[in-house]
């Protein structure tokens, strides 16, 4: 028997995800509280607003109930920007049975209590399993069936196991891990470095110059990822430099353009509003820049990005800073 | 005192850095066998053929006697393509003596030995000190002042900090390594990822597609470096995943650029014709093919990448391969 599966928020890489998975016979079921959304996956077969473009199959249907989206569902997929990660799971956790599998697919981590998602759902579904999907996956690039690969991961990596079959096809390749830690914080800090490179792209600095940002970008996700927990395996994999060249490299990652806009002079807040979508980068800034001040870990480019984005800091000082305040050693 | 550098071969790096350090005002001089070439950096103050569009600032004088430009100087750059690097330094032997540092820019390994580039010089340059730049820093941004970041190594790292006193600026920085073999293999294999990267970019696939790509393409790096007596740390470096991201992204990269016109459907030997300067990956590809044999290293997109550019191969076939050939566990 197919599997089905609901998912909780309408946006671009869940409609990506959900077209996926209808082409390959699932049945999904697409729960937004934006009635708008919700209309158009179901009367013009497109998320005009998310995801512009792509077709939507017979197979998926959207609804405002989240009861009925959830009821007899196998898995499901909690699809919302981090920052509302938690109110979702509690709303969740009013209609989910213990057997059906959470899965999350954003990227972040919560900014006051700075846990990692799959803490924050676990705290608000403390029965159900939870698999995290993650990796260098443009939902504009998935939804077109070009070649993509992810990584499921979880504690248990026999849920790992069912979502990588429920999601594989010979375009979308999923590999499993069990290093919930290294896979979340990977994913999660690559949007402050995006943010980083498109500044430097923004304020026309070159491809030796954003090179130079990724490597050091590289080693403060490493430095945080280990520091709480994550394997130094999986940094070097998908969801660590697989996920932070895409971001910092494609002209669909939201964090770069968002990025390139503040490297023009845009103000933080207008780039968010003109991008018309959340910017994970802004708020994963501040949580871990609160997290490596409270552990004592050397992250310099969140440092420099944290006072461009609060503290109204000059963003050429701040770039120039970087690329002068290195010791003269390559030691990493 | 200030120094003086004499560059052998006048090619767009070497062109790039003979600017620069003439702008701080080192006394450089450029050796070429190219009369035009020589004419034109002399008369024309540009390198029309291998940089163009960079003004030559007036401490830069060029010859096509070897011996002149040698003489007096206190670093000898060699600064040809790879597959020259052993006759040029037999050249030198006749004029040099062992005071002078020499310095190699170029990014391969000896094709028919599997020799480093350091190793073949001190074949032939058996007195002198060698160090190695290297590192993401396209000449074209190099010449424009634009920031960028590059290594100079060394067995003993004191030569490698004349070097970095030689070179850094402002705009560039140097760091030191005394991990050569890191170095010099990380800049060498990084070439044919570039290469597959530019395949999948001419084929049509996405950035999803290159990031997957070039995480397995840092894999057969670290294991291949480490193989050879490379230290894990270097390949985090600048010179391994800093300048794999530079070359697999950027459209100043010649590998890039002649996997594009290979993934869009010209024979190999037709694109490096159109490119009209020598693409180390093809060399390269060869020849870690061979080391990779020898050592029994699993470099799957090496072995793809040989049997699409010397076996004729179709390009979309070997896409599809490396998509679909690998385990289901994330592992590295």
């Amino acid at each position: 028997m197919s599997s089905k599966v609901a998912f909780l928020g309408g946006g671009s890489f869940g409609t990506a995800l959900s077209i996926m998975l209808a082409k390959k016979g699932t049945k999904v079921k697409v729960w937004d509280r934006n009635k708008s959304v919700v209309d158009d996956i179901n009367i013009k077969k497109e998320n005009i607003k998310y995801l512009h473009g792509a077709v939507i199959p017979v197979g998926v249907e959207a609804s405002e109930n989240m009861e009925e989206v959830i009821k007899d569902s196998d898995y499901i997929v909690i699809s919302v920007p981090s920052h509302v990660v938690r109110t979702i799971s509690r709303e969740v956790a009013k209609f989910i049975n213990k057997d059906q599998i959470v899965i999350s697919i954003a990227k972040g981590i919560e900014e006051k209590t700075g846990k990692r998602l799959s803490q924050v759902i676990k705290e608000e579904l403390p029965l159900n399993h939870i698999v995290i999907l993650s990796g260098p996956s443009h939902a504009e690039e998935v939804a077109q069936d070009i070649p993509t690969t992810v990584v499921a991961a979880s504690e248990d990596i026999k849920f790992a196991e069912n979502v990588q079959d429920l999601f594989m096809t010979n375009k979308f390749r999923v590999y499993t891990n069990d290093d919930l830690i290294g896979v979340e914080i990977g994913g999660a800090v690559k949007n402050i470095i995006a943010l980083a490179a498109g500044i430097s792209d923004g304020v026309g600095y070159g491809d030796n110059t954003k090179a130079a940002l990724m490597t050091r970008g590289m080693s403060e996700i490493i430095r945080i990822g280990l520091a709480l927990g994550g394997r130094r395996e999986t940094f070097s994999g998908l969801t660590g430099i697989g996920d932070l060249i895409v971001t910092c490299t494609s002209m669909h990652s939201r964090n770069r353009r968002a990025g390139i806009l503040i490297g023009k002079g845009t103000a933080p807040e207008e780039a968010t509003e003109q991008i018309g979508m959340v910017v994970e980068g802004i708020k994963a800034c501040r949580a871990f820049y609160d997290l490596k001040e409270k552990l004592g870990v050397s992250m310099p480019i969140t440092d420099v990005l944290y006072k461009v984005l609060f503290e109204g800091k000059d963003v050429k000082y701040g770039v120039y800073e970087l690329m002068t305040r290195d010791k003269k050693e390559e030691v990493y």
